[in-house]
């Protein structure tokens, strides 16, 4: 398994890295950007980087959030690397939504495996970003067997949007194997099984079969695992924002989680006057930040 | 003198105001970014708020540097605004490069008025960014009388690549005035008369007449406009920008100032592993938005 690096780029005090990949899963090649802090080039760091994992949402490739979002001050405030995923495998031979609409098929992957034809053989985007990157990208850092940076065990998982939905849903299924050791989200759609963009999408990929869904829906994931005890997740919504009341509707996590062992601890804060942009996330990332690096041992 | 406000933004703090208006000088209708900072929906300053002036690079709207510069944290912290005008008038009636090549023509205003055809009736860009704008900022934000945002006085300068010429040439020849109090720039084009894009650009808007070309180069304007005493400036540029040597050359700046009252106070960083891109820009803004905040009497 090798990355080609297509960039390295100086940004704060470390580099964001443009590699791309050949991954058997996807059965494509993908793009994944990396950014490492100044504790990677300083060598100041007496254990492994951790690694927070950042799922984009709709239309977004890699660049997008590397580019707008800004974790790149915080990586270097606490020590963390940043994994910017592609949100679908891309090319001319990937089967894309008929009417080439922007909600489904190309940059709109939806982070789960699909069993459906014609989308099964490429779309593949839960075992890719959740198994196969992971491994890939520890294979590839840490070739020497000392490992400089933790894209395994010691690792976080947020996301935007579609990809709010796909940290949300990775995080609670694989919550048992304690694989992330926390979550958060922005503008997350959290529950995908009732809102427009989730019918569409998990149709598609997953057909109709609503149980097919349901391992996938935070809202119904939230009912089946229980917290281990003090586990939050951290949720951010602009009242500003568009698709708030149609397709993300944070509340309803929230409702779901009640009576449950999540009851009280899953934080949603809407905020006024933000809307569904990356002006939004990059105002409120230095708060995920904070949150996650508490999870990742790395105090301030 | 009206804006039309075609979005307001939560962005941090503050708020970031996409706008238009109609431009007399360039005859045609512009937009411009306006990011407010905290400051300013608080009223927790007593003075008007200064103002930084961003100038972008060949090809870039408002939205770039608004969404990837990340200028608005410090615009937060010392309590200052950010204008981000356009790089040229733009629609199909706008005369363009005949090979549509991106370094000239729309999006390639190089902040110069035009003196040829066709050019001159709408490359007007030095009297829109240093007069016209600001005077109908001035006029809409202020209205009442009561002015909460100093789009005139107390006003900064700087900007990236053509716009870090813009920068340069406008703070410059408007030095006399004490228009603006700083100036700084990120790896931006000195020595226009001397290197392809300046000449490509001089000489179509501004015709053969070189002592035409010599009012608005910053390595000439050095020579002939006397620093008052303590006045410095700041540069950026990255060691691998691939547009360093040939086009932007900012040694060309420190060497025209020798023997002058400038000499020594031409502040020009060559900052190792960064490119030309908004990872380079962001990477730096913090310093020289300290810089800034300093002239405009920000202390933190």
């Amino acid at each position: 398994m090798s990355f080609k690096v297509n960039g390295e780029v100086g940004a704060c005090g470390g580099k964001l890295l443009k590699l791309s990949h050949h991954s058997n899963v996807v059965n494509n090649s993908m793009d994944v950007n990396v950014y490492l802090p100044q504790q990677y080039y300083k060598n100041s760091n007496d254990k492994p980087i951790p690694v927070i994992y950042f799922l984009s949402g709709l239309t977004c490739s890699p660049q997008n959030a590397s580019e707008k979002a800004f974790w790149q001050l915080q990586a270097d405030k606490y020590g963390f690397a940043v994994v910017y995923p592609d949100t679908s495998p891309r090319g001319d031979h990937i089967p894309d939504d008929p009417e080439k609409y922007w909600d489904f098929g190309v940059g709109a992957g939806f982070y789960v495996n699909s069993t459906q034809e014609p989308w099964k053989k490429h779309y593949q985007m839960y075992d890719y970003v959740h198994r196969e990157l992971p491994a890939q990208l520890n294979e590839y850092f840490n070739k020497s067997g000392n490992a400089k940076v933790d894209f395994l065990e010691n690792v976080s998982i947020t996301g935007h949007s579609m990809g709010g939905f796909g940290a949300l849903s990775g995080y609670l299924q694989n919550y048992g194997s304690k694989k992330y050791k926390s979550c958060s989200a922005f503008a997350p759609i959290v529950n995908p099984s009732k809102v427009p963009w989730g019918e569409k999408g998990f149709g598609n990929y997953l057909g109709n079969d609503k149980s097919a869904w349901a391992q996938y829906d935070p809202c119904e994931l939230v009912k089946k695992i229980p917290n281990r005890g003090a586990d939050r997740i951290l949720i951010h919504q602009g009242s500003n924002d568009g698709f708030y009341k149609v397709q993300l509707k944070p509340e309803n996590l929230v409702e779901a989680s009640k009576g449950t062992s999540w009851e009280g601890k899953i934080d949603v804060h809407i905020v006024d006057g933000f809307d569904h942009s990356y002006y939004f996330i990059s105002t409120f990332v230095p708060e995920h930040a904070a949150f996650h690096a508490k999870y990742l041992g790395l105090a301030q």
